[in-house]
Formats: structure tokens, C-alpha cells, sequence
């Protein structure tokens, strides 16, 4: 089933211990589009400037991704400049020029309409809700969001969670978010905020699905721990991460494409999604900007989910 | 198989957001010997005062744990004092009194001289050593240190290291033993300096085991990961921790206690190993001290463990 994607399609230059890139394509519905493009079809709606041009059209064709939706506009695309020398798990954001972005209105193409899936990534929560309510009848809808919107626009915020049936965040997002350090006790007041699931990434050490236990849920996932269903899944852990740049949106790619290819969101579609998020997240870190990403096999990405059952499970 | 441990059993302070407590049965010995007593016999090698009375006898004779290796001598025990009160991963020391340890001389009974299992909990490596060194013809050793030793006493430290099939350790410790910042190849340095298994703790994020890679390594643990072998288990996610100290100590207590229950050390066992670990470093937390650890049933520790299994399997 195709999922619409909402969010920012830029351009990044990048520095990290293994080198420096210059004006990668880049944004989170890049990263998202082309991780979610090997489990299902993919729209995306963004805006782009005039240095937009036939090869990143290109890198969307290539993957089946429909860009019906992405605007052309005069100027330049939103730029993000950053760099990891310290890090590897925090950007140093050096320069963000908005561009075309600041004045981004999405537009909802008609053949996007009968999407059964939205995934609104993490841009001002006033457009997330903009499209949301454009697009009423969505069979499942997820979304991101980040700590300036957390902090500084949260009733915004707020009003977008009440539409959510699934929240992609980190662990200092959601503590941020709830007001609590306790990852259990967090999760259950961001629960309380609207989403039926969270799932919280924890960068290296994989992520956790939090879902509210009610008895009246459509969805059993166990085990309950403390009023709480739960779910882990790891990460692998890297020889080298090249470039950590979107694994985020590389997660919430995997986790939500995999969804959206399922005839239903059984216990077991939610935990295999997990895994599957995490094997995206992981190629992304292999490559700079959205390298990896292009380039993989279905073949790759079963492999890989095969190495994270061995790596965690039993027997 | 009876494990002989050598270590610290003192009194702790302890203050963490859930209240404060005086002078608690504490130590690494004390935590390692509990923990692993659901599994396996433990003989202890450590060094009191004469604060150390009846009560705290029994706490050991409660669990059936060999205590002819504990020295009774003039002046106090161990005394350590911290808090958690910004932060639940990281003590804060107050104030650290080694009284009678400061001129400890672990003895070894001779009916401690039949132990196949020996686990050097973290003390002055050359302490460790000596005990090495008396016991030579166990079958499977593993220990631990902290950055203290690592930092100021590294010489004396990889003499330990190069007598050591396993050691257990944290994050932090092991990127600073290695000098590298990146898991993995800290992992692979930390193995060419002696032990042929490396099992790094990630607090709240469970544990990662890397194995050397060999083709005549007599453990075959799968999978391999540009040539270590590494699985990961996971850690519980608490909706309250109310004192996180020893938390590492019942890690590998769990750990160890399982492996010498069984017959075989064999990928399988690892694996299980892994997870009772992260069971006993999960229940440690519970409550202050060493209270939850005394008032185990091992249903209660087989039902987390199948918890656990549920919170990260596929299927």
C-alpha cells in the first residue's frame, strides 16, 4: 500500500571523521522516500528550488518514488550544513539556510489522495497538521519531530500528536517531550499525549516500541511490562559509521515501508518493522548522505535483518 | 561447578532519587557472590572488619555461599558513599575508605583450590594476579576492572588481561582500554590484549559479547561481524530504578553463574549466559542494595528471562 511522505528534500554538505561531502542530496523525506521505496510504493511532498535538477529528480525515478508532489520553486533548496568530528552520535549543525523552505505551503496532489499511509516527517508541526487534515481517511499515519519543536512550538506540537497513531523519536526528544528521564515513565506520558505507539530510537543501541495496553487495542503486542507493551530491537554495532546523516529517517523508513507492506499490523508486522528499521538505519551509516541507500537489494536488506535475528535471539 | 570470587564486600551510602540509605551490605564480591548463587556454588575471597557481624553472615549463609575465604580483622570494612542524583548511569563518589582492604592479602583455603571457575571482581590488579596465579588450573576465568586501574595502573593490568578468558566490562572502559572511540574496533583491541571474550555493558541498553574470531576457536558464537563474533542482549527498560550500584557486579554474577552450571560452554550457553545477566542486572535495580538479589526465587528469574526473550524476539 503507498505511503505519502511529508518533510524536507535539501541539499547537506557533511563532515564527519571519514571525510567531507559537499551539498549531498539529502532532507528526511529523501532519506525516508528511498529507505520506505524498497517495501512499498512511495509519494513525497516537498518544495525544491532551482538547483533541483535532473540528476536528484533522477535518484527519486530510479526508486519508483512519485514526485508528483515535490514543488519547483525559483531560489534555492533548504541547506543544512553540519559536521560529526566530535560525535559520531550528535550533529554540530554549522549553517541552515531555509530557502525555498520558509515559505513552504504542501500541496496534495489528487493521485496522492487514496494513500492509506502518511508519514509526517519533522517540519514545523503547523504544515504536519496541514496535511494530516488533508488527508482524513489514511489507514495508519506516523510522524517525527525534533527538540526546537518540542521546545519552542509546543502547542503546535500538541495538536499534531492528538492526529498520530505512531511517533518516531529519540530518547532525548521523547525526555524532553514528556518532562521525565525515566524512558518507561516518558514513554507513557508522550502515550497519553495521542499516539497508540512510540518508538523510541536509542541511535547505536537500537530502539524500543512502546505501546499503550488497553483492553480495547487492536494490537497485542507483548510482553506488557507495568501497564506497557514493549518491543527492543538492536542495532548492529559498526565497524565505521561514515555518516550517521538521516539513519533517523533511514529507521522510519524501514520500520513504516515494511508496515505499509503488510496486509495487516499484527504483533508480528510491528516487530519485524523494528528490525527492519534498524537494518535501515544501519546502511545509512555506511555511506555518505543517501550513497547506501541508493544502492541496495532487497537481497541486502533480508540478509542483514537475518545477521539481527542471529545477533539477538536465543536460538 | 563451584565459581571462586575475589573482591570487596563492604558497607555503602547510597542516595538516589527514591531516598537515601546508611551503610548497606555492598561490595563486588557481595553482589557477584548473590547473583550467582541462584545458579552455581560461590566461594568468596575477601577481607572485613569488625563491622561485619552476624547479620551480614547470614545474608552469605542464607544463599549457601562459602564464606571460609572472607578474613576477619581488626579495624572496618570497605566503606563507599555516593549518589545518583543527577544522573542514574553515573555514581557520584563522596567519599571511599578502604580501611582493612587497604592492606589486603587474598589467602586461598584449600577447599577453595578445586574451583573450576574463578572471577576476579574489580581490585588492585595485582591483587588479581596473585590469585591468578595460585589458582592455575581453572577452566574459565573472567574479571573486571574500572577506569581507575586503567588509567593508573595499566601496566600491572595487562599482565591480568593476558590470564583472562573473559572479561566484563562497560562502555567507557572499554573505548578507554582500547584509546578508540568506535565499538567495535575498541572491542577488537581490548581482545588482541588477552581475553578471548569481551563482554561490554551498556547500563539501560543491555550488553554486547564479541569473541575473537579464530579457526581454531574452540566457540563457535555466530554471527560474525567483519571477523569478531558478537551477540547482544538487551536490558530491561525500568520504570523505576531506584539504585543502579552492583547493578554490573549481578550482571556478571548471572553471567558467570550460568556458564558454570553448565556442562558445556557452547555458543547456546553464551547466548543464555548473556541474558541471565542482564536478568540479575535488571532485578539489582529494584530496590537498595542487595535487597532485591537476597529475595530471589529462580522462577522469578527464569520468568524475566522468558521476558526478555518475548521484549526482543521475532517470533
Amino acid at each position: 500500500m503507498a505511503i505519502t511522505v511529508v518533510g524536507s528534500v535539501a541539499f547537506d554538505t557533511i563532515e564527519t571523521p571519514a571525510g567531507k561531502r559537499e551539498r549531498c542530496l539529502g532532507g528526511a523525506a529523501t532519506y525516508f522516500s528511498l529507505s520506505a521505496s524498497y517495501f512499498t510504493d512511495v509519494r513525497v511532498i516537498a518544495v525544491v528550488g532551482e538547483d533541483f535538477g535532473r540528476r536528484q529528480q533522477e535518484v527519486f525515478e530510479s526508486h519508483k518514488i512519485d514526485t508528483q508532489g515535490i514543488e519547483h520553486t525559483k531560489g534555492k533548496s533548504f541547506f543544512w550544513e553540519g559536521s560529526y568530528l566530535e560525535n559520531l552520535n550528535e550533529a554540530k549543525t554549522h549553517n541552515t539556510e531555509l530557502n525555498v523552505f520558509a515559505t513552504f505551503s504542501p500541496k496534495i496532489p489528487d493521485s496522492y489522495k487514496d494513500s492509506q499511509y502518511l508519514f509526517l516527517a519533522n517540519i514545523d508541526p503547523v504544515l504536519q497538521r496541514r496535511v494530516r487534515e488533508q488527508m482524513p481517511d489514511v489507514k495508519l499515519v506516523a510522524g517525527d519531530t525534533m527538540n526546537y519543536w518540542i521546545k519552542d512550538h509546543r502547542p503546535a506540537l500538541l495538536e499534531v500528536l492528538k492526529g498520530l497513531d505512531i511517533l518516531l523519536i529519540n530518547d532525548t526528544e521523547a525526555k524532553m517531550l514528556a518532562g521525565n528521564n525515566n524512558l518507561v515513565q516518558a514513554a507513557r506520558a508522550v502515550l497519553a499525549l495521542g499516539p497508540k505507539t512510540l518508538v523510541v530510537k536509542h541511535g547505536e543501541y537500537g530502539a524500543t516500541l512502546f505501546h499503550r495496553a488497553s483492553p480495547v487495542s487492536e494490537l497485542a503486542i507483548e510482553p506488557e511490562v507495568e501497564g506497557t507493551k514493549i518491543f527492543r530491537a538492536p542495532a548492529l554495532p559498526l565497524e565505521e559509521v561514515v555518516d550517521p546523516t538521516g539513519a533517523g529517517d533511514s529507521f522510519a523508513g524501514g520500520f513504516f515501508g515494511y508496515l505499509a507492506s503488510q496486509p495487516e499490523q499484527t504483533p508480528a508486522a510491528f516487530r519485524s518493522a523494528m528490525f527492519y528499521g534498524s537494518v535501515m538505519g544501519s546502511f545509512a551509516c555506511e555511506r555518505f548522505g543517501t550513497e547506501r541507500l541508493q544502492q541496495l537489494t532487497r537481497k541486502e536488506i533480508d540478509d542483514r535483518f537475518n545477521l539481527f535475528r542471529e545477533l539477538t535471539h536465543l536460538d
